[in-house]
C-alpha cells in the first residue's frame, strides 16, 4: 500500500482503527510512515502517546470533546473533519491553536459528509474556515464505504470513479489547492490509477477479513487475523460444536454465504506459529454473548476434543480487533 | 423478580452478565440476594472481588482456564457447568476443592448443553461426578434462549412448558434430588406457575431492551437503559442525522421493524434526569464502527443541533452494557 501510494505520488496516511495496536503501529513507523488516521479522540491520544505527531481524526468532529481536542492539539498536530456550518462555526470559535481542517464530503455513501453537490454548504464552511483565526482549510476528504456493498471489482471501480470525479469537480469549483483524500480499503486495494488524488487512508488492509475476500478485494491467504477460540463442547448428533467466542469477541457482523446462509466467521486449524487450512465444510453459524456455534461435518468433529483451540477468520477484522485489543497477541 | 421467585419457593440467582456493574450489583446485595450467575471466569473474579461468595459460571466449563478456576474456587464458592463426558472427566481430575456441578441441558435451544434425551451422556456424566473426589452433583440447568425467537407470549409459554417437562422427566429418571434451574428472561418475566422448578437465573430483566419489548415481554416504559449519543451532524435533505454511537457501542444486533426494516435502536429525548419521549417516526437505521445514522422526519431534525445528546434504546442491552461498561453511568 505504501508503494502504491508513493508510485502515484500520494500521501499514505493509514487508518489505525483496524488494529488499534501499538505493535502494528510500530511496523508502520519502521516503514517511515509519519502520518496516520484514527476514528476517535481517544484513539488519537493512544497513538499520540506512542509518538505519532500528525493525526487525522476521521470522524465528524464531536464538539462535546472540544476540551480534549484542544489539549491534544497542544501536544501533537491533529487534523479535524467538519461537514456542517454548525461544526465549522463551533471550531472557529473554540479552537486554541492553528488546526488543519478537512471538509468531509459525502460522495454517495450517505454516512457522514456534506453532500458533494451541496455547493451552498461547502461554500459557507470554506468561508468560515478562511476567516477564522485558527482554522486552516486543507482539503476534501471522503470515505466511500459504499464499495463494501459492491457486487464485484467492476462495481468497486465504478464507485471509485464516481467518487473521484465528484471530488475533482468540487476541487475545481471551490478550492484548486485542496488536497483530495480517500479512504476505503476496497478502492485502495484494487485501483491502480489514482490521477488527481493526493492521499489514501486505508486501514482494513492491514488484516483484511472475510468481507473483503467476499468482495474479491483480497484472497483468503491475505487475511492476517484470526481469533483463537477454545472448544468447550462437541455435539456429534447435532454436527456442531461450541467455542468460547461470541458476540463480545466478534460483534454480530455477518455475511450471507451462498449455501450456509448467515455466517459469522470461518474456522481454520491453529498451527504452531499461526493458522493453516480451513476446517472443511465448517462455518461459525450462530453467536450469542459468549458462545459461538460451529457447524461441521462428523469427520471434522472427530479431529477435535474439548480444550483444543480453533482459529476463526472474522467477518469484520476492525470490530474483532477493536473488541479484543487488550487481549490480542500479534504474531509477526 | 425476587418476589416471583420467593412466592414460588425458588432460589433467585440473577445473571450479572447484562449489567456487569458493581453499582447495580450492590442494589441486588441490598435486597438480600446472595447468589449470582455470571458468564465467564473473569466476570466471576470481578464480582468475587466485590464480595459475592456464591457464583455460578453459566458457560460450559472452558478447561483451559482451570488454573484460574481453581484459584477462584479457593476464594469463594463457584459452581460449574459441564455438558460432556470430556469436561466432566477433566474436572474430576483437575479440581482442587469440593465444587458443585450442574449438568447443562439442551432442552431444545441447541446452543450448549447435553441433549435432554441423551440418557447415555447424562448417565455417564452423573457417574463421573458421583465417583470423583471433589465434584458434587447439584442439578440440571438450562437456558431456553429459544424464547427469544418466539412470535408472541403464547409461544414463550409453550417453549417454557416443553422445557419444564423435559427437565422434570430428566430429574425423575436420573436424579430425584436434583435442583432444576432455568434462566431466560422471557420465561421468567411472563410465567407465573413454576411448579417443580427450583431456581431462576434471569439477567436481562434488570434493563430489558427493544428485543424484549418486541417479544411482548416488557413495555417500552420498562426499558431501563439508554445510550446518550452526541449529534455530530444533521442532513435535512437526507432526513438523517449522524450520532457518535456505532457498532463499538451497540454491537451489530438488530431487529426487523415492520415498516422500517432493520433497526439498531430507537431514539429518545434526553431529559435532566434520564430520558423521555420517543423521537417520533425516528429510528437508528445504520451503524458502522463509530457512526450511527438516525432516520428522522424534518420536524424532528429541526429540534436538534450539533452537540446535542440523543438517547438510544438498544436492541440488546447485554451487549450494549457489556461494550460500555467502563464508561457507563448508572442513574438510580
Amino acid at each position: 500500500m505504501k508503494k502504491k501510494a508513493s508510485s502515484a505520488n500520494m500521501n499514505f496516511r493509514p487508518h489505525f482503527k483496524t488494529h488499534q495496536s501499538d505493535i502494528v503501529a510500530l511496523w508502520f513507523m519502521r516503514e517511515g510512515i509519519m502520518k496516520i488516521t484514527v476514528s476517535s479522540v481517544s484513539m488519537a491520544y493512544q497513538f499520540a502517546e506512542q509518538g505519532w505527531q500528525d493525526i487525522t481524526i476521521a470522524f465528524p468532529c464531536n464538539i462535546r470533546e472540544i476540551e480534549s481536542i484542544n489539549h491534544l492539539g497542544g501536544l501533537v498536530k491533529i487534523n479535524l473533519l467538519v461537514d456542517s456550518v454548525g461544526s465549522a462555526k463551533f471550531l472557529a470559535n473554540n479552537l486554541f491553536q492553528p488546526t488543519d481542517i478537512y471538509i468531509e464530503i459525502d460522495a454517495g455513501y450517505h454516512r457522514s459528509g456534506a453532500a458533494w453537490n451541496d455547493d451552498a454548504t461547502i461554500s459557507s464552511i470554506l468561508d468560515i474556515i478562511h476567516y477564522s483565526k485558527y482554522t486552516y482549510f486543507k482539503g476534501f476528504l471522503t470515505h466511500s464505504g459504499n464499495t463494501y456493498q459492491a457486487k464485484d471489482k467492476e462495481d468497486i471501480l465504478e464507485i471509485f470513479n464516481d467518487t473521484r470525479n465528484r471530488l475533482l469537480s468540487l476541487k475545481e469549483k471551490h478550492a484548486p489547492d485542496a488536497i483530495i483524500s480517500i479512504g476505503d480499503t476496497p478502492s485502495c486495494s484494487i485501483v491502480n490509477k489514482f490521477d488527481g488524488l493526493n492521499e489514501i487512508r486505508p486501514g482494513n488492509f492491514v488484516y483484511y477479513d472475510l468481507m473483503q475476500q467476499f468482495l474479491g478485494v483480497c484472497s483468503f491467504s491475505d487475511i492476517a487475523v484470526a481469533m483463537a477460540c477454545p472448544v468447550v463442547s462437541i455435539y456429534p448428533n447435532r454436527r456442531e460444536m461450541v467455542i468460547y467466542g461470541g458476540a463480545i469477541h466478534f460483534s454480530k457482523e455477518n455475511l450471507m454465504h451462498a449455501n450456509e446462509g448467515k455466517i459469522y466467521g470461518i474456522p481454520v486449524k491453529i498451527t504452531d506459529n499461526g493458522w493453516g487450512d480451513f476446517l472443511q465444510e465448517s462455518f461459525l453459524v450462530r453467536l450469542s454473548q459468549e458462545h459461538g456455534i460451529i457447524k461441521a461435518p462428523g469427520f471434522i468433529l472427530d479431529q477435535y476434543k474439548i480444550g483444543d483451540l480453533i482459529g476463526v477468520l472474522p467477518v469484520h477484522s476492525c470490530l474483532t480487533a477493536g473488541l479484543m485489543k487488550e487481549r490480542s497477541m500479534v504474531v509477526s
